[in-house]
């Protein structure tokens, strides 16, 4: 899996904290020490899988002799019904885990599935779908490593690996041309710099300024459409601005390079996954 | 605010460490040291506000001068337009914490939100509305308290202060009577027992062995009417399973104590506020 | 064993650095890389022992080689004299875990035998042993494990998994049916209400309220067993109050469900154990 | 106070924590947001009083507006019934942070007394009391603070700062003169080392491998009293083994400089302290 | 500064943690609890000071009451006997916070000077000079900083917020073109990709993959100068390569754009600074 | 090793999150999940050794299957284009953890190096090479560490486990021997006194006080005989001051029993190790 495991564990055993408390009482109060368990998790709508790797993170940290089984990999088509996953070992180390297991699995494979829906919804143009910094606090590095599964690109991960000169930025420095030459100045050349634009005319003083990419928000697809001509490929283009409420297919057709969703994580609707267990 | 300073700091800090990175290179390369300013947050759609107190001390964490002044509680209506809380302070401070404080009371919002509208579509039944541990892993106490904002209630905070006796400790115990005695034997005195029941059978096996709670879980309206005038009074019953996909009438009208809905927190739909800033 | 790992690590690490600091210098200065050392555990009093799964954990974090076999369970009974359990591997790794680990298997075992002692004394009536939330800061978790290994049950483990009315709620709630009735509407209820009674007075009211647990806190046997004859199982009932100090046998023939000691965790008396190493 | 307050902080924090859990339900559900109280701790016996500046940090912590005014300074007397200090403020965080704050403020001043009566028995010689590391995991610095409190002294906070070779440690060296050796070429010169002697053949070990303090581990007062004689000054002396169940002033008049105590922390009974408000 | 109260705040509670350890014996032991002591911190070498925010913070966490003053700013000059700030307040807090505040201040001016210096070789050309990945672990925050204190700028800050395709990363992908395809393809938009080269020929095949910027790695002063002519503007060029030992003004010469040394963090000379107090 | 694994896994995971931050996006977006590597570290430079056992735990922590195979130990001498130890495994661990790794072995052995030369030119004299509090903050345990490694002794870790009374001590105290006496008095008996004298007549009051060590601070080497002569065995003595600048041997003649260098962790100049790997 491309997400560190340092970064992993963190997330996983606040997570585990959070839902254990002081232990498992039901559980510890009904189940024998040594009964072992076997479960599968089934995809209860169509979707596209994500957290696998996770899911089997959740049940090791707890239990390091639990057997995780994936039949999926992140990023694959799962259908209603189909088995996911198979889980065995120790019956109380599962029954402990399965809520945060599940919690993980069905919000990202959530994330996935929406990003993949409106990857399709745009296929045939060159346009990518990206995520924002609106994502769950605490879980960013989880999210976005779901919208890639589900087939979309990641914007920046936080404050300090992109530029993004936003108005606030531009009246405090008396315009675009100002402003990208501070941060140009001020920051490490490693990192493009990104301009928000609300009109053309934000939009000729940031091709002039030399930005790297040019954000077109809130723009109707027809001043967008001119925008991008202008462009004319001496910046990247980005659409923004509620893109789950437009028509992405038409904001594609505009030409931008990218289209950035929001909602792809500050509206996620779970993948509903069940996991049924039977005493071995 | 009902939240714990302590708890809901560890959460802050820590969503704000994973939004700034190594710095806000942005508005560090751009905006001065000293530059005030000062923003307002106003509804974009309508709904009920959660998180006010949470978003004032996203801001105190970042820059104990700034000044956050809301105009709304935790739990009141907010319409399309309205204002909804005044922050000002040092510009830097209030830009680089800008997203994680509205990500947060987006969030909680939206829980909020879909809460009431559960809540108002029952007005008139006796059941109330309850969350589940289906909560975003990280932000539990956060999403609990804003079910309680939206005119819910909370089910238990986790695996250590609730007993839910479910199938595999049913069949683990030999029958639900056995799972009882053994819970009860083995538990503090001060948690009530509750049996997931999925049929008349089982719930009476349930109030045989006395438990305090019986969960109808997936039952029809009809069986879960009948499991009612059959307990009567004998335990809470708690209707459960999908409940974002029932007729939540139909469901209270069958005199249950409470509905329990996992789609309160696992699938939320952000409530849209924003936050525009005036240099001042 | 019933407490879980994640929470053990912990408490486990946070005790090894706060003895070992920058080395075990002693250790490092004088003992061979390669030296091996076997060592046995042996009751220096008779008692009940508890602890030993923590004891393996606190040499296993040091060093995962290490083998340490139990001759006991958590539990038992030890007689002075007794062997209780073996280790064996890296003799620096013994020698710098060794002090941790008896401090934790000392303190842990003085509270199961000293709950052990109070359950004795009260056999043949149908009172328990609980405990309090009067713990070790920190050890909340391993005390109250320790309280169930004597022959013991938990009272709630914390502030929010248990509601506890005391006089300072009643007084500011005007009174116990109020209190009750608000503590009732704004809690999970998945929780039972408890009421501390000092008097008769109280009892019935706490009655009237509909409590879940009525404490008689401080009263004289005589009082006690007329409010148990009044409560008539209408809630469950627990004695309370400096109960070290008072005939055990004579409360429990009040008739009361729950008899709570602080002194079992705030006045602990370590069970004496030794730990003796051969060079091999 | 003479502990540090970064320290303090992190055990005061762990504790409210480990207690709060997800937030105190009881006295969320009744009490108002804005009700004042006032509460005054009391002394239910006579002793040294310890833990005052840990007690207001506990309440500072919660909720910075709490004014907490003690009487008294950490090492003064206290009688029964007389009043120790004064807290006021918001009734919410008074109620909720009060176990904490008396959790610890008994159990310090149980050490602290512990200690004063061990110094009492042994007033008139030139011994000093001093502490061990059987102290309670996670509360050392605390616990030492007590015993310094008390009137004792503290010996090595942990394996890092002071050697003390032990009969392991002896015989891997082959003796204790190698011991020595190998202990001062190997450690910081700032560091004194201590070899444990059970008999008087191995002070004189000790004494020729020029030691810096010769424990007398386990030693009849008699044979205590020829090593002093023996040593005559050519190191310090402390007497050591279950010295709480020896006669203390004996084992001082054998002339030993230092005389160190597991009991007084492994084995304490809190001093019994009552903390009553009043609503205002 | 620009350097986030949340992250440094760690960092020196840390620092204060490993320097202070259970408490500063000498000066709990000697120094009155309210006696007074002001201090001043004078620069013993000439260079460029850096970290006196990072300086003042260290004695506020230690205790909010202290004041320091500074009479510089980061990256202003000072000379050899210049007073630099002047700290005053509780002699304890003083006395205990003293070695860390030192430790850190001269560190980061260390880094200032050595940057400044080689920035100064350099003057008069087009060239940057930069620092790498090579930094103190746990420190690399205050070390950019010093860097841009000292006139440098910074390259990327970690392994997510630029790419760097190294030998490795074009052996496994069968060259630079592919690896630059398959980097631009997998990341962000926002980030340049930047692809190391150590001759001509793969600076040939780094521009026909269009990568941003070109590192020219232990490149003789002459084949970077055709490099930089080849390259004509079309990726920013980076010279690299034990810079240290290089004569700087030849490589600025060269025509590159930036020059990154790893000594500038990984080889720092402190820059002495001493801090007398007296007490008052 | 020497260091215990807890403390040394703080430190190595705290470097990798600092370095690797939302991941390693080079080697994520180019190499495959399974591909192999091995690579070799080699020294640049002649030096002597040491942080193979951190070198090999960064990589453990990352990824458990990871082979390191030291060819040397900690302490040994190394020369330019000598091999050190190979590594092999997987190429997406070994790339993202490689800087760390490096970072941290180049730093060590700097030390271990300019702590042997300070030792070799001292060599034949009874003195010790010393370490001092100068250390990097958050990495203090390594690098007393390297200073053993390089032949050196360590100084007291920290302030809690030596006593050192300085300038504003004395005029605290009025004077050294009252200094001496309230340190003593409210110290643990394991510590030795150490006090810093600049002059003849503080070394006279020091012997009196009965110092343990004696430090001769910053002076010339004239006085600095005289001062042992008249010490003349009472004390151990400790020469101190900015010993790097001054003739080492000349120091050591003086007949002082150690030499105390802070540069020798405040100006580390790191050695030169290279790692190459061979894609498998």
């Amino acid at each position: 899996m491309n997400i560190n495991n340092i970064i992993i564990d963190e997330i996983i055993i606040n997570a585990l904290k959070e839902d254990i408390g002081a232990g498992d009482i039901t559980t510890n109060s009904i189940i024998d020490e040594n009964q072992k368990i076997t479960g599968e998790f089934t995809a209860k709508a169509n979707g596209i899988i994500c957290g696998l790797d996770i899911c089997r993170r959740v049940f090791e940290i707890l239990d390091e002799d639990i057997i995780f089984s994936p039949y999926k990999k992140d990023g694959e088509e799962v259908k209603t019904g189909e088995a996911i996953a198979k889980v065995s070992g120790n019956a109380k180390s599962l029954l402990t885990g399965e809520r945060t297991a599940i919690n993980l699995l069905q919000r990202m494979s959530g994330i996935s599935t929406q990003t993949a829906e409106s990857v399709r919804k745009i296929s045939g143009t060159k346009a990518k779908i990206a995520d924002t910094r609106k994502t769950t606090p605490g879980l960013r590095v989880l999210e976005k490593y779901a919208v890639k599964a589900g087939g979309g690109t990641n914007h920046r991960f936080n404050l300090s690996d992109g530029i993004l000169i936003k108005d606030n930025h531009i009246t405090a420095a008396n315009g675009i041309v100002n402003a990208v030459k501070k941060a140009r100045g001020n920051s490490p050349h490693t990192l493009k710099i990104e301009v928000e634009c609300e009109n053309l005319k934000s939009v000729e003083e940031a091709v002039q300024a030399k930005a790297d990419i040019i954000m077109l928000d809130n723009m109707p697809a027809e001043e967008m459409r001119k925008a991008v001509e202008f462009i004319n490929g001496r910046a990247l283009t980005e659409a923004s601005g509620n893109m789950d409420e437009k028509d992405l297919l038409e904001v594609a057709k505009t030409g931008v390079d990218i289209i950035s969703i929001g909602a792809l994580t500050h509206s996620v609707r779970s993948l509903d996954i069940s996991l049924k267990f039977v005493m071995k």
